[in-house]
This record gives structure tokens, C-alpha cells and sequence, in this order.
């Protein structure tokens, strides 16, 4: 399917729509869910254009799954859990939402995860800021 | 987290147990889920011993990505779905039942998998054994 370039993600990667960032590199931008699944919810994307997993290039994917593994490290510090889920969407049938490719890290239980549904409200913007400032300074140790 | 050896993924790796094996390459294995939460639920294992994404080196995380890409590709197209998720569970308090890092393939929809229980329930293995010839033939195309 042709990459929809209006969908939010590609909005925030052109600084037209605002995002709560704790992490940018050249290839990778991490921020956090407006709608929360769990407290401390944040997204990784790819500045590639891809809908799925499967059209991003084998670089961009080494990129991203990095950037997972630095942000969820320190993700997990600044919540405070024990573990974390990571979660990704591939496909409107799978219940993907926005069309650009994101791995979802959750600092909670599956258990927990399958009695919220996914991205169905709000979250408290000034309680997500200050989880935002909690994982930046995780990262910036 | 010291990593245990005696988990069922390194015995599987090691060849002390069987597994339904679809992928295989220097560094990483892909073979069916036996508690299946969906039809066609494949599994991607690093060789590199690590419990969670956190404890994976930069090169095996990539080679894992980019398994997963490939497999997830084969799958979707032996199942016949249109979407699909990737889920990975890091931490006991997660709930990671298999103390080696995995990603779990599963070509059905975040609603549908929100009714099935994470590893609770032996699946037909002639059934997934049909699944897995499909994924294989996929992947040798």
C-alpha cells in the first residue's frame, strides 16, 4: 500500500504537529502515546517512510530495533517496573492505527495490557510530560 | 539477570528438544508456538543467549529484526492475513514465560488476541505442523 504521507507520525516528523520527544537520532524519533495504554507508554518510529514492518529497509529496522533498545532500557528505569511489553501493529486488520511503522513500549504486564484498549483515550498531559522528563533523564545518564 | 541455560529455547537451540523449525540462519531461529494464541503463531529467537531485548548485543538485535521481517512476510502470506502483530514480553513482571529473548508472530488482529491467554493451551500439532510446510514454502520462494 502507498505510504499515506498526511498520517500524524509523518506530521510530527515534519515538526507541522507537536510530540512530548525523549529521543532523536538520525534515523529514529521516540515519544510519548497521548493515549496511554500504560503510565510511561512511548512510541519509536523510523524517519523512513514505511506503513508495516515489511516495507522498511533491512538498515532502517536495525536503526529502529536500536533505538528500542536504548529508550526502553530506559524507560523500564524511570517507571520503575520490573518488565515491559513491546508491541507492534502491522495492518488496519491487525488494529494498527496510524499508518506509519512504531513499536509501542508498555511498562506493564500483558495481563494488565489486555483489560485497556488500545488507544482509546487521552491521557493526562502533564502527568505524561513528567514521565517524558523522568525517560530523558534515564537516557541522558 | 544471570542467564539460565537450561530454559527451553537454549535446549531447542542446543538440539535437546525438538522443535517445528521454519527458519534457520547464523544468527537467529524461527520455529511454531506449541500454545499457539492464533493460527500460524511463530516464534523468532536470537542464537545469542540474552533473557531480555535489553540484555541483546547491536548485531543480534539487527540479525533478529531482520529475521523477524522475513518470517513475518511468509507468515502473512501462508495465513492469508492482512495484518498482523508483533509482540515480545520482557521480564517475569511481564510475563515472559521463556527466559530467552523472543518475538512472538501472530497473524491475527490486537482485538482478537486480547480473548486468548498468553502460553495457556497445548494447539493441535498436526495442525501446526500444516502451518509451519506453508510458512516454509513461503520462504523458499
Amino acid at each position: 500500500m502507498a505510504y499515506d504521507s498526511n498520517n500524524i507520525f509523518a506530521k510530527i516528523l515534519r515538526g507541522e504537529i507537536p510530540c512530548t520527544k525523549v529521543y532523536e537520532d538520525e534515523h529514529t524519533l521516540a515519544f510519548m502515546d497521548i493515549m496511554p495504554q500504560a503510565e510511561g507508554h512511548t512510541l519509536v518510529i523510523t524517519k523512513e517512510h514505511a506503513e508495516t514492518i515489511l516495507d522498511l529497509s533491512p538498515a532502517a529496522a536495525a536503526a529502529w530495533i536500536h533505538t528500542v533498545q536504548k529508550v526502553a532500557k530506559a524507560v523500564k528505569k524511570a517507571m520503575g517496573v520490573d518488565g515491559f511489553v513491546l508491541m507492534q501493529l502491522n495492518g488496519v486488520a491487525a488494529g494498527q492505527s496510524v499508518p506509519h511503522v512504531h513499536f509501542h513500549i508498555l511498562p506493564t504486564s500483558l495481563g494488565t495490557l489486555m483489560t485497556r484498549a488500545h488507544g482509546a483515550q487521552m491521557g493526562d498531559l502533564q502527568q505524561i510530560q513528567g514521565y517524558a522528563e523522568k525517560i530523558k533523564a534515564e537516557l541522558a545518564k
